[in-house]
């Protein structure tokens, strides 16, 4: 599997709105959810087909459409048909290596996000891409796979808890936007946590391992980066009103998303701020290692080099060496080996090497 | 504890609105005091119950509302529906892990600050929430921990000390931005002082701990700026006149404020400069001394190596070695050594490693 | 051939609108191709002579002429002159070392491109330079060399599959420069693989060419940059309405490639990081088998010159040395000597050096 | 004395408008001159007290009045009532830790300016603060120490050179202005001297000394940028009209000291870059000179350690040692060990190491 | 001389509009030459005073007055007073240490850009400061040195070529400012192929030359860049009609200009990056180097030191030692040496060291 880049030559030559899709295909299986519901009356049911949802489209109240897996493409067709999609949005929903971002169509806007799970068993994060198509009283949104992420919004509609059932498709859309990035703070969180656990590794002993793991993480977080950065603008410019499909009232709402989007991209800030630094303490640490190391072989080096030279010495067969035959010879090479010794480790405890 | 970022993830999947305390609860107990006045009267008192203070939210005084400690949840309501304060806003007072920022609900502005302590004995700087609602005349404050950074304004409003009992809730707001910034100031002078002693020590004997210390400062240093920069904004957007609750007359001040702000940026950057340039040093010297090492080991192993072979060639034991049986062969040899050896010394020497 | 400049100094002292060809010629001979459409009807032919097509101009049909090759220079001004094309533009056209930029001239638009090929036999990309000049309803395509990148659009031409039949020249623009951005993710998937060859290798054994393809790769990367860059810039003023020449309809379809665009800016950044990653983990590994190498040397010199000297001291020659005569002298030297190694492997087992 | 921040905690918990010193206390006498000028009169008086000014307040001369060290905070009210100056701008001015800054209050011009010394004898740079209050017909200039800066200014107006007398106060300021920015060309050329000269003695020996003295220039730009960058915002917002004191005949010249701040940014930008390629070298040297010593340690272990070794075989005592009987024995080991050594110069001559 | 920064200060202190020379005099004498021309007529000579073009100002022809040399003071107010130039403007014009930038000051527009000569034989390239003054219908060009650079546009004047006579004075500024912008082409390529020399040395053989001459040229990019960079921002002003003086016939071909300066921004860009690529390659070639001089050492020091050692014990002289007595011992040392020989050449084969 490709792991720095989704395969996306597949379509070159191919006119726009193709629809094929474009990623890797995690299921076979498509399941679609029909909730419609206003203030007063609610429906739920898992539809076979989304024609079964067409004719909800004028009615008044809120139609929220939920499509998991990847759609046939005359499923997209027909959708594409009924709810006047423009054919490049259409494509865009297929092609799962999009970048997050806004368009809007007057009469829809399409929203792309990106839903990260994490994956405690393998230690990684999945992404998974989110469409949302928002028009005046239907919501349409594809996951790549069934998931439980919307059920606690699923949940809220159905006991009717907070205002929305009493708002409308644009509070609908704020829910799961909400949500989606509400995700971000767990997987930061479960990165936050396994850094401390690095870094007080780091300290005790630097290894290989850990030096990797703090690549990765860089690596990790400047993947996540490239998925939440672009989310800012979008949300922002909603927020701004970029859409006469999203209420003053809700514009509120996506101020606070778009507040949590901020916090989200700050926290990766620091992080690999926090990582730059755990880089650095690694590779001093490293170095003070080998410094020791050398440290220890130039002492004993130092030492016993010149004393062992002075062994040499008298170790030579020359006929005449007055020394030799000297009563305490021996014993003064003893002292004066000793008393160099002496000195030399007077020398390096005035150099504080040891 | 985690360190590098808050639990946040408690919320997830919850309703906008929900009002759950987020973030770690200091204490149990919430105190609350009131202060009202005008250029002619003035009252205070603790209060026990919020309601108490409601009936003054209509009189032309200024009403200052403090509370401090995490509130309940039924307090945040009955307060929230009595100012009408927005539900979001309400649940941002309680999540303690916001960004600074401020936002405009026309009738309200809010305010989330970060309040900074520096704990001397642990050498830790704590950073506390403060939350301010202002209305047309009326100020809600919300502190995460009963203190007394805002002891010297009640003085001032007790003794009518300078301009702050002729003006109104906006000119209260300004002084306690100001007294939350100025204890920057204290916070940056503390890590200054601390700079200056670990440069000191730099210089004569650079230790692993100091690059510890550098290290754990240039992380607060991140995180300090993380605080203040958005601040920065915060403050600007309301002296330009981002709300219709800040008269002109204040404007003026909070842009004294906003000097503050920018200078503490400015020093925390410097502050990131001079650390960055420690670190160089600690490296450089730190290659210096290991520099150092290497040479004490070259010239005693390149003086003893080749002399030591010369002691062993007439060590060995060959029977035709006519050397050996020379009158001055053995004075001869320490003569050859000792001409090698100031030969090697005098390399050294123009070489520049002695 | 200069790799890192291309020659432009021959133009120097020539008054603007010289046509002089820039850059390096790849063939000699031209080709131009003529296609002239409408919902209804389709004609195509190659042609000899590029005045052929000169009557097209003012058919309300959409002529496409593609000329692959360098022009001639009088062609180039007869093309000039009945097309109504500023010698600015014409000179533009002949140098092939220009950057991508759009130009609006009102009654056309001149837009310079780069067309990317993946040699795969060689491993480098080679650069082309598009240029194409929009009329109200003409396009003129430049192509430094015949290729087979249009044919696909060609292809749907003919077939008249897609839009492209029932839309204006704005719309075949937007087909064109499609399809050289899709050219881009071609050779950035090319690059994303050997990236992840590159990553397995290093981490199996770093060697110097490794290093060296790191640097290749960033160095394209740089080149690459550069050439996509501006054309954010080019398609974004075009999506904004930058002329009046191509359609509110067209508009959408250019905000896809927009998109794409900065798709592959973010996938070039992001291999800019890895990249840099990966260097960085090149040199910790070397560092690291440094600081192995120095190990083994201080264990083996730490343990056997102490040694040595010792068998040096018993190899000395005095007269009188009591050891020597010891019954277990020669056992009692091997016993120290042993408790020596032994004493030595534990300080090293210590220090977790073995 | 703190280095790195100025004592500026002392204010905190005051209200704002309270007239304290902030920062280190030059001198104790204040001293106060008084010019007043137009185009056809001119007197000047040292004044003993500021009220005696007060009266030219409004008559339409020029009234220049310098006001050199720290003022008593009752001249200061005293001056702030008569020429209608805040509270705030009164504080600032005692507070000599601000920032260059620029607020107009319609009726006067606030400017802050950092005035640089060079002490040639300690070879440090200080720093004062200059403040400027530009009224419609007065200019009120305050410095920390009496100086000789704007001598050449007051004798431009007695002797009328050029146009000085002929225009206003807004003229004035900027001559002042000039006169201050003039001063920071003769720091940058005293630094470009000394970085000259560190660069050669660089490239002969590279010391520990000059590894600091780089530091130090590295740091003192740091502080340098920090006080003129703020300035080009200054000036750059008087000269773009951004008060109604400042005649638009003025601004011409205030855009050359605008012109002058740039030139004096980027010659700061780039010896920050020559600061940094200093350092490499620097860097880049020490690790040369540590491979040098790596070498020759090298070459000399290299050669005499197996030679040593050899000399030690035939140092063995063994009875049966065919070898040692042999006639030539001796000659033939020095052979081998002259073969050796020849074989081993080749080899590091092919290494490129000798 | 001062290569870092050019002696400023000698005007500290003065009035503006002093008019001294600033910077280095090349030469003493100044030669002016005029062309005078429109669509039918042409006039061309030397002059000696530039009185002689006085007259010619309000004539509607073209006339251009090319000055080569610092001109005097008075010649300087002669001038200015003819051409009703500001004092500013002249004092810039003699002060060569400008930045390049444009001023419009409605009746003339001043232009100050810097010409760039490469000298081969000194390998050094040389800066000097072309000033434009644009008026309605003249152009007084300054150079600080007479040269051949604006000879082609004479020849063009003189024979008519390309539009050059048809159109005004506002081409002719950008005939000269496109032939100043061409000579960086020149100076660039000069760079491109000296780099591409530098890299092939580098990969052959890393010397410490190669490392300076890298750093010479970050050096000069920086330079260059710090004389190009304003001119982008210069031209583009020209561009988007920042004087009235410019026609928006003109405005096409200054666009022109506009992308050439950018393109040279680009290379030198590219350029700096592949030097920093080329400066990594540097560093982590000689930190190869390194590790196999040191590779050596331990392998030579690992397998003879214990060797050395072996013989160590055999060369003892104790009365008492079994196996000196022993038949084979001999040679039973040397098979046993030869297999620790052997194991260590297996280990470092493993270890990939040999």
């Amino acid at each position: 599997m490709p792991r720095f880049i989704k395969k996306t030559s597949q379509k070159v030559g191919l006119p726009p709105g193709t629809l094929i899709h474009v990623g890797e295909k995690r299921t076979d299986k498509i399941t679609i959810s029909l909730m419609d519901y206003d203030e007063k009356q609610f429906q739920e049911k898992p539809i076979e087909d989304a024609e079964e949802a067409f004719p909800l489209k004028d009615e008044p109240t809120v139609t929220w459409i939920n499509i998991s897996g990847i759609p046939e493409v005359d499923l997209m067709e027909k959708i594409g048909k009924h709810f006047e999609i423009h054919s490049l949005t259409l494509e865009d929903i297929l092609n799962t290596a999009q970048r997050p971002k806004m368009e809007d169509f007057d009469h829809y806007v399409y929203l792309v996000m990106k839903m990260l799970c994490l994956d405690k068993e393998q230690d990684a994060v999945h992404s998974e891409q989110v469409s949302l198509v928002l028009g005046p009283n239907f919501l349409i949104s594809f996951q790549e796979q069934p998931g439980d992420v919307f059920d606690s919004i699923r949940e809220r509609i159905r006991k009717s808890k907070g205002r929305i059932r009493k708002t409308g498709c644009d509070y609908l859309t704020y829910a799961l936007m909400d949500s989606l990035v509400d995700k971000y703070f767990v997987i930061l969180e479960h990165f936050g946590e396994k850094m401390e656990v690095l870094e007080e590794d780091l300290l005790d002993n630097p290894t290989r391992e850990i030096l990797e793991s703090i690549h990765n993480m860089k690596r990790e977080m400047i993947f996540l980066r490239k998925r939440v950065w672009p989310l800012r603008e979008v949300i922002g410019s909603l927020t701004r009103g970029g859409s006469s499909l999203v209420r003053e009232s809700t514009a509120v709402y996506l101020r606070d998303v778009y507040d949590h989007t901020i916090q989200v991209i700050d926290t990766i800030e620091s992080f690999r701020d926090v990582l730059a630094g755990m880089l650095d303490i690694y590779l001093s640490t490293v170095s003070n290692k080998m410094n020791e190391v050398m440290k220890v072989l130039t002492i004993i080096a130092t030492i016993f080099i010149p004393l062992t030279f002075l062994a040499g010495i008298y170790g030579m067969n020359f006929k005449y060496m007055p020394e030799l035959e000297w009563r305490w010879g021996y014993f003064a090479v003893w002292s004066v080996m000793i008393a160099i010794f002496v000195m030399l480790l007077f020398y390096f405890r005035r150099k504080k090497w040891i």
